[in-house]
């Protein structure tokens, strides 16, 4: 796949900002990367922030510029609204938003309705670009996707569309018990990751009762002196990402489970799937690139 | 049942300390409470702050005192170590720490092991009191009890013993979450409690899936409009205590249950559980003076 001119693909998170010029095949000609978030941004400086940083890429002569995740929020440079599940990569082209026509363009993020009673709506930004990205790496049209980070995601995709994602509070339920509850106390966050210990954090939440139980162990295993401060985060972790795995349906009739994130994070759900007798295959940053490009040559 | 001497009864806890003068038949005479819970206490100022504030009381002639709650941990006056259950009423009182032979003890917390796999240790203090106490006022021997708080306690008591009793962190949960998570962005703490949304996010927990996604709905919930601001705490509470009970086996053969703490949380969890279809009682502070005064008069 070729894209007909020089493509800038911008990834405007919560709290960081990157870039990249990509050429005529895909491929990452330069990057940047800068600690302003969408958060360190005031209403209203969203384009002049933009031009300052990627200015000189936009120049270039007919570059096309597609910019995915939180950017496109209502605290972001513009809303782009919610593009509603079933949703494929041509529901996604349609629903650009473009701040400048042909120019440059905010990626919208997808909504879904959940299945419960209530059909709780779920939502993603900058997710989508990744999954579709992943997809393509992987040469798959079907998978269950897992989006590991603050806010998780768990994607089922069919034929190329995202049918239904839920979001898991994971990451941020395990920075606000390591560092403001009273498990913080007993746990010491320097110690390295402890691959038994997680495993064993694993194990424990596919048992009966509840998380809000499981945890408290935390506390009272470095009490009774039965893991050391430098162990529990390691166990904690394990229980939390267990958790997801325990009540989510894992199907992987259509290939491994896809993993996208960061190392650290993507090892760790790759140990406590493959634990649990679950294949899965990693993808980083590219994953976001390959998405954006995959975008560009649709346009 | 008559106390032989006048007893002074203390609930000493992280962040309180409540005493009451009580007369021969356990009725309260007189009470105290101070903003000098363990956590206010440098080391070894215990006996001082006790003098300091109940001294003229222990100075009446022959008073007994007993002390429960976090002052007979590590981090308290002296540590008195847990007594192991099953334990009943006569453990506790023959594990008692004297401070003063026959005048000033701490009565010691409980432990157990769990039954899963790593046979998890748990431990309460201050909560073993209460339990006593308000398995007297019901008449009874037999109960499942719950004392909701920043640590719930869900507990087995079988023939006056407690057999099993377990931990979850609901209340804490609850504050961080509304206070220092995402969700904390979109909800209003002012708002007044709201029954029909507290069902809603009890409903919403007692269906399959982790609280770590049902949570995640808290915010989005606000962001479609379908709860205000000022309705979102109420369904995060239900979410939280609906979660509890999703998990646990309640069991009501031996009666109702028994819901100790204070009227707000009582009564939500009173709601949850007739809701579900569980017949619960309530009992507040009292529980903890006659617990500690049927413990005086075993003495």
């Amino acid at each position: 796949m070729n894209s007909p001119r020089p493509l800038i693909a911008i990834d405007w998170g919560t709290s960081s900002l990157r870039g990249t010029r990509l050429g005529a095949s895909g491929q990452v000609l330069e990057s940047r990367e800068f600690p302003r978030g969408i958060l360190t941004v005031p209403t209203g400086q969203f384009e002049a922030v933009f031009q300052e940083l990627f200015g000189d890429w936009v120049q270039a002569q007919g570059a096309l510029c597609l910019i995915s995740g939180m950017a496109g929020s209502r605290q972001g440079w513009q809303e782009a609204p919610y593009c509603p599940c079933p949703a494929g990569f041509a529901e996604l082209g349609q629903h650009l938003l473009w701040l400048q026509p042909g120019r440059i363009a905010l990626v919208p993020g997808l909504s879904c309705l959940g299945t419960d009673a209530l059909n709780t709506p779920d939502v993603m930004r900058g997710e989508e670009v990744q999954i579709f990205g992943a997809l393509q790496l992987a040469g798959r049209d079907s998978a269950t996707l897992v989006l590991p980070g603050t806010h998780s995601k768990w994607v089922q995709v069919h034929s190329g569309r995202v049918m239904q994602f839920q979001t898991f509070m994971t990451g941020e339920v395990f920075a606000l018990m390591s560092q403001h509850s009273i498990l913080g106390k007993t746990l010491d966050l320097n110690g390295a990751f402890d691959e038994a210990t997680f495993l064993q954090g694993v194990n424990q939440s596919q048992q009966a009762g509840s998380v809000l139980h499981h945890l408290f162990a935390v506390r009272t295993l470095g009490l009774f002196d039965r893991l050391s401060a430098a162990q529990l985060p390691s166990y904690l972790s394990g229980l939390l990402i267990g958790e997801e795995l325990h009540t989510q349906n894992v199907n992987t009739d259509s290939g491994p489970v896809i993993l996208i994130g960061s190392d650290t994070l993507t090892q760790r759900y790759s140990l406590a799937l493959q634990h649990l007798g679950f294949a899965c295959q990693s993808h980083g940053a590219e994953a976001t690139w390959a998405g954006l490009f995959a975008l560009a040559s649709a346009c």
